[in-house]
């Protein structure tokens, strides 16, 4: 199996998706451009959540990336873990949508936001599922990524599960809060200086 | 013809055709945030046929990749078979979108089944096609591709379409087990372990 | 400029051109789900003109591929036509949409097909131009392109616009017959042994 | 961390948003094809804003291609600017069908307007993020670019900016003004001697 091609095919859903996501910011109706200003300020909220999943989406991209760039090679069942993966990234601006909408209308909010937060939780899990696949046994790793830092990178994919799985909770207490704390998920896994040092031993052989 | 560039091109298709499978799941109508919880779980259906589509999709592309491992070249032929292969993989969210809409709503759900199923098996017969363009004469085939092998995939690619021919006669007799046929034809296909053999083979001169 | 750059993001604007067409066969409606088989039959023009648009992208991209192959280099010039061409081809899937909803509808055949066909007028030009800035003094041709050969593609670049401007006439007769015109043509051009006998020289050095 | 991965994603994310311009057309509703060509003419504000973007985003991928190929390498903090130019690039299509959709109706018009202007103004401050980022203290810069040319890089970044901005007080004169002052822009970016120097001393060693 061609590890190049998959990464290739990945990038291209990744990228499509992360684009799809401006379709998730409903068009005013034709009768509401009498009022357009209004209109469009009614959908920050739309405008918020696809800042959020933009955001969540491109980090996840740079994560992909990190972790193929550690596999040696790739097999059949990593290659269906990576298109669980994908299922889940692909999903993304569903739930989006609808959390956008559910925040401008003003119906429905709670249950958009545990919506979200359950998506995101699936696809925590999928990055889980894929980590553990590669490295228990350190089946797909490559002989240079360090065994220390195995141990602390599974810590991290299943505590970034426990997380998503908070934000169900938090969903439940109020839906903006819920948003932001999204938000504050991916600014984490960016500035995570953790996944950067991790980033820092790419491809460099001891 | 340069074989890499219609790769590429081909790997595109797959990709975006997938991606485009999230807009096959009915966004609720504004009216029905007051009860979007509702509306939401409605949508199983939908979302059933999404994950069966994305899976036969992503597994498409998986067959894809590993039989244009085996060509050596390819010629115009192989690019009009491509591009009738194409055809119907980018119209799959198309019948993705009636079957679960109709699974939602409850209406035409016999005919929907058969929609989805006809459209598979058109795809499996382009397959077919493809197939035997690039083998009958070993006209494509690399030179270590086995003999053995050849009269295997044949028998296999020919198969599939009687199998998918099959799936309109289920739609008949009921959609969610038409729908949950066409989800273990995938599975099928991904856990088969002749065409992980052809897979071994792949690359590798005797 | 880079080239290969160049290539691949036209590569990938072909790839998605191509597969947002099916978004250009309307859904049903709702209500429309206990009369789907009436339903999805209504639809034949729609499923012909996405046949019929796939095969007129898919032929484009080949041609693409032929006719960059031929090029030394590329200069901003050619970027811009290469542009203005990209222009032409996103915007296929608008009239391939309207063509196939009014002859469903019956209403507006004529004018949507003298759309359609005005809309090819203006890609085969916009081919005609890139053409002629790559090839007039050989500007941008490589060394071994035969001078015997670009007076041939001068011919068939511009000779193709006249065909497209001459089904801007077979639209104001019939809509049926301009959209099996527009299919033929699309074989021609998938089929003519002159491009082929161009594609043969590629790469070839005299 | 990949560059030529970076350029590659951001290459699809360009080449998909500029493919999606085509979605921002609104389709004429079933009850307006019997009087089509009225329909169609009267979306010529949609096409004109169509045509605008579609150069706007051409050309900015242009743009992109000619400054990642002055970079040495990239960092996280380029990663990051370039997910937030990103974001604006993806977001372009939704301004454009309001402000196409704002002229065709004729209410509304300068609120969309001076909500495309801002949009692109946006667009304008992170491609000047992206570039400060990358060239104060020369931080990612190749050491053969000119030292010269930083400067009136530098300038001309800030200074689209300035542009970008004065759209917004176009916008408030009259929106098809505003419109075609986008135009204009592109075009000087496209025809802009400047940066045509910036390519030519591209990969050139002094």
């Amino acid at each position: 199996m061609n590890k190049s091609r998959v990464e290739a095919f990945s990038d291209g859903v990744f990228a499509i998706a992360i684009t799809l996501l401006v379709l998730t910011i409903a068009q005013p109706a034709a009768s509401g451009y009498t009022e357009l200003r209004r209109q469009l300020l009614a959908r920050w909220p739309s405008l918020a959540a696809y800042a959020v999943s933009f955001l969540v989406i491109g980090i996840m991209w740079l994560n992909h990336h990190t972790v193929f760039s550690h596999l040696e090679r790739i097999d059949r069942g990593l290659f269906y873990w990576n298109l669980l993966l994908l299922m889940t990234v692909v999903f993304i601006p569903y739930p989006t949508a609808v959390f956008g909408e559910a925040l401008r209308l003003g119906h429905g909010t709670q249950t958009a936001a545990v919506f979200y937060s359950a998506v995101m939780t699936v696809n925590a899990l999928m990055w889980s599922g894929l980590w553990l696949h590669a490295s228990v046994g350190r089946r797909l790793l490559r002989p240079e990524f360090p065994e220390s830092q195995r141990a602390v990178s599974t810590y991290l994919f299943t505590g970034g599960s426990l997380l998503y799985a908070l934000s169900i909770g938090v969903a439940l207490l109020n839906a903006y809060v819920c948003l932001a704390f999204h938000g504050v998920l991916a600014l984490y896994y960016a500035f995570d200086p953790i996944s950067r040092r991790l980033e820092h031993s790419e491809g460099q052989p001891p």
